[in-house]
């Protein structure tokens, strides 16, 4: 008997099944990429897809649900949960369609942070020369790797020393003499004494290319800059692929520990998804990975740990200490990026397992340690972060905020990417609600900048109350129940791009407030301990899960953020994306990025019982205390 | 049909010919060690067995020869060319047999060399340090890697900044933990920033080792050192096995050049007897593998690109360049070394194809360069040099000299290991020959030291004339013919352990004339383009394939040196292991070595007319200018 068939309408694409394989499988081995935010456990609902001729197999009778669509056209299973018996022709609905990546405008991510004037003169990470060599003579015998330092050496002080590794060395014979002694050479600098990364055809052609990529733990994101201009050309970004096994740093560690190899396949997943969204990349801007020589990269200490394969158990357990702060440059191919294998790799330090890469490079970014004026830099993450300072000291804290303004967890969320609803107000007297999207795509769902200002209009037309209670009484046919609970439509199906509505669900809401609670708090607490209060702030940059489109006024008016005056806050995008580009093109940069671990001070709030008070005090909008609130009036 | 089997009398062992194997390779497969100089080509005859039973197939009709034995229990054949189609059983005689490893006295292979008294304070090239960490705490929470270099930098000044590869960092949290942060950290030397090389448990019983290696073209030998005693401990050498590709190093590189894979089992040849070699020593001195985590290697260029699978062909090209002068510290897992796998390797630097890291290895032994007085030194290996200078300035010469000396293409020659005979003397009124032989063992061949003896005693009491000729009227029945040319017997077959004669033909004593020619016409025609005279030389260093056993009077006798007061002849035995020796134990070592390169001149005399005069003029015993040597009176 031939083996059963998967036509994936649509796609063009008729895949063979293996014996027992799950749609979900089969779909991924084709290149249909179907969303699963629980790697395929039946649990998150993401991979919804439409049979429309044939039938499945449960795979377990307990997660099984199928029920026949609105028109009869067809039945909705889980592909996740569907065995593969027999020939079945499917339809992956828009929703359950990984999204696509997104070319997003630079400024957008990194806002004004991106500024190079306070570093030059420039000296990327790596760098590329041209270099023409004399030829050896009878008279010049001087060997292959002397000659090539000493010319380098001659036309740039302070290069030499230099070392290199014996895999390159055992090709530099033959790229001197197959290219003439015409060679363009990449230096990186490690740190310590400077290695040459790559020796390679000198061609007019060759891109000198460089990556910039905030690892965060539910988003990727990535900026292609050219090392010789230092300009960013492009940035694009995606869901962090290890959402699948966890969607927290501990809920990671402990599968990596629960399962065999289990880091391994985490490393894999992290690396799969910087890897698809370099392809994209390349794709768009022709560059061939060859050209890719040099990378910063910006994460926490747990998702570093599960870049670079190192085991992130140590986090999880008090005193929850790192492998290490500064890591050693490494090389590309150890972490099996598709970029030049030698392209160096720069990670930015943590200060701790709790203060990773990520806040160290938003604190540079930020320009924080140079300033006079008390500054505050709160990243919404999934971990939320705190830190505090000027150029004479800093503190930091983090709160367990959890990833809803990422927009995990929220069924109607997704990433800052083409479709995404920016901005949004609920107009109650007309019953409609005004948005915006990225790119001015039809709507897809919602990002986090969006959900700030959902919340917000909510609030405001009393469509939920200052728990963020959803009003069952409101007078509007958006207000209805699924599935027990009491969810608000957005956008009716008709009105998105995904043939579905866009709701929010009450134990959404719940979560997103507890998200802001957990920030709010974090900052009331660590202003408290340093006796200070929030007016106190001269600088309050907002970094993270919202692109620089966030309305200052909104964030405030939710309680996300204290009520100082809206000229003192700057929401600056992705910040660590804005470090790991400067670490990228500054060897001040790098070193600076290096001094910060050590004049940072962490501040542990786990055990305070006034952060439990507050956390509990903040879980209104905007808070229980509106005295604390004087210029908001919801 | 079962396969055939060969039966190794004496060995205990049957084993199973694969179709169209040779009995060279079965043995070798099987353990059993035959003597190959030609690497199974047929040519050089030293494979000759026995077969007791049944009959083999000739490989090659053109090379094939069989002869019964005297006694006609069996019938000589040459292994290589022996293809196994039917049941056999073989007897392999002793001169077949490769020779044991020997431990020898370590002070005869380095003689006086190995003071470290100049070197003081003692740094080797990997530093072990037993660490006790305080384990983290919540008031404590650096990271490992932090933990360990602060604990490493308070203890011992000048340590920090050290680097770690990441393959190490993904060890240290688990090594860390599993020995409650009580462990023994390796730190090498890596010229530049100190590098962390192994964590272990920290074990009272461990052992810190380090091995001197002098990879000889011919003969490789190998120093196993206490690095943390300064110490000695055993050294052991054997043959090369690239022997099997070629004598010298021209022959060596044109093999890799016409074999596919050619550089990889090049590598692979000299990576086995080193690693045999180690085993051998790590046998005798109950070492772990692990316990040793440095590595001083002395080669010249084309041996040490072998060893790193570097592709050495530029070197036998005009104008000869090696792919690197100074070598970065290497990981002796990247070379195949059966040592710790972080071991740090460091390799003598090269001035350029000819003048070796052997050479500036011996340079740095001698101290020449920090002597007031003119020295010279004279190399006699595979490739004969000659370095001559003092504290101002450093010259270098090369002669093809040839492999005599070191025994190769010498039937009765072997290594100076246990049954070497070192010392000979034919009485011409007894007709008898008194001789000395390594560590008193039963003679099993002649040493370097042994064939000058054995020329300056034949020529004393005129077997041979001062051209070298036997004379075949000589009234002794040790004259006799073979194989269509003169040979005179050393020891009858009674007489050694091998059951056979040990005899030297007139090509054999042409050869080792020509050696010894080469060398007298290097020294005398580079202090003729200097304006000296030998008289000038007021220290005269004599290395290499002589033990430090060799008498001086004996090597002016035959004009391998030049008449000088013989009190300023030191014969140092070998200076490349001995320079191998100090940079395996002292920085200042290291860098004294790389200055070396600096300052020494290389004196091509390849087409020098007045070097082949002089060589032509030097072919005799001790020279056709009497007048040159008027102490020697042959």
């Amino acid at each position: 008997m031939a083996a059963p068939t998967v036509t994936f309408q649509d796609y063009d694409i008729v895949a063979t099944a293996q014996p027992g394989e799950v749609m979900l499988d089969v779909a991924h081995r084709s290149g249909v990429r179907i969303v699963s935010y629980c790697g395929g456990q039946g649990s998150c609902g993401q991979c919804e897809v439409i049979i429309l001729e044939g039938a499945v197999k449960p795979k377990d009778p307990a997660r099984w649900r199928e029920e026949v669509t609105e028109d009869g056209r067809g039945r909705r299973v889980l592909a996740c949960q569907s065995v593969i018996t027999e020939n079945i022709t499917v339809e992956i609905p828009a929703h359950a369609q990984a999204e696509d990546l997104t070319i997003r405008d630079v400024e957008t991510l990194t806002g004004e942070l991106v500024d190079l004037s306070e570093f030059l003169p420039l000296a990327p990470l790596t760098r590329q020369f041209a270099l023409q060599l004399p030829p050896p003579t009878h008279d010049d015998t001087l060997s292959d790797l002397d000659r090539l330092i000493h010319c380098l050496a001659a036309d740039h002080e302070g290069l030499a020393p230099l070392t290199i590794d014996l895999s390159l060395l055992r090709q530099l014979p033959a790229a001197l003499r197959e290219n003439n002694f015409q060679v363009a050479i990449a230096v990186t600098d490690t740190g310590f004494t400077p290695k040459i990364a790559a020796v390679r055809p000198s061609r007019a052609s060759e891109k000198s290319l460089g990556l910039a990529i905030d690892v965060g733990t539910s988003t990727v994101a990535v900026q292609l800059v050219d090392l010789q201009a230092g300009q960013p050309l492009a940035a694009s970004m995606r869901r962090n692929g290890q959402i699948s096994y966890g969607e927290d740093v501990i809920s990671r560690i402990v599968w990596t520990q629960q399962h065999k190899d289990g880091l391994v396949q985490m490393h894999q997943a992290i690396q799969d998804t910087i890897n698809e969204i370099l392809s994209h990349l390349y794709a768009q801007h022709d560059v061939s990975p060859e050209e890719v020589i040099a990378v910063s990269m910006a994460g926490n200490a747990t998702m570093i740990s599960f870049l670079l394969n190192i085991d992130a158990t140590p986090i999880r357990r008090t005193p929850h200490t790192p492998a290490a702060s500064v890591l050693p440059v490494l090389e590309a191919q150890q972490l099996g990026l598709a970029t030049h294998p030698q392209a160096a790799v720069f990670c930015h330090p943590a200060v701790s397992g709790f203060v990773g890469g990520d806040i160290t490079a938003g604190i540079l970014a930020t320009r924080m340690p140079k300033s006079d004026q008390l500054c505050l830099l709160v990243d919404v993450g999934t971990n939320g972060e705190i830190v505090i300072g000027n150029q004479d000291w800093l503190m930091a804290a983090s709160c367990s905020a959890g990833p809803g303004f990422e927009g995990v967890g929220i069924e109607a969320a997704m990433p800052a990417t083409a479709g995404a609803i920016t901005n949004l107000r609920y107009d109650d007297e007309t019953d409609t609600v005004e948005y915006q999207t990225i790119q001015e795509q039809p709507p897809r769902g919602i990002c986090g900048t969006g959900l700030v200002e959902m919340i917000a209009s909510l609030a405001e037309s009393q469509v939920i109350d200052r728990t963020g209670t959803i009003n069952t009484d409101f007078p509007s046919k958006r207000v209805r129940q699924k599935d027990y609970e009491a969810e608000f439509v957005l956008l009716w199906p008709e009105e998105t791009a995904i043939d579905e509505a866009l709701s929010i669900r009450q134990h959404e809401l719940d979560d997103l407030l507890r998200s802001k609670a957990a920030m709010l708090a974090g900052i009331t607490v660590l202003l408290s301990r340093l006796g200070l209060q929030a007016e106190d702030i001269k600088r309050m940059y907002l970094a993270g899960a919202f692109g620089a489109s966030l309305d200052v006024e909104k964030a405030v008016a939710i309680g996300l953020l204290p009520d100082i005056p809206r000229e003192r806050i700057h929401v600056v995008g992705n910040s660590a994306l804005a470090g790991a580009y400067l670490t990228l093109m500054s060897r001040q940069a790098r070193e600076e990025a290096k001094a910060i671990v050590a004049s940072l001070t962490y501040i542990d709030l786990s055990g305070d019982t006034n952060f439990m008070d507050e956390f509990v005090a903040s879980d209104f909008i905007p808070h229980t205390d509106l005295s604390r609130f004087p210029s908001v009036n919801i």
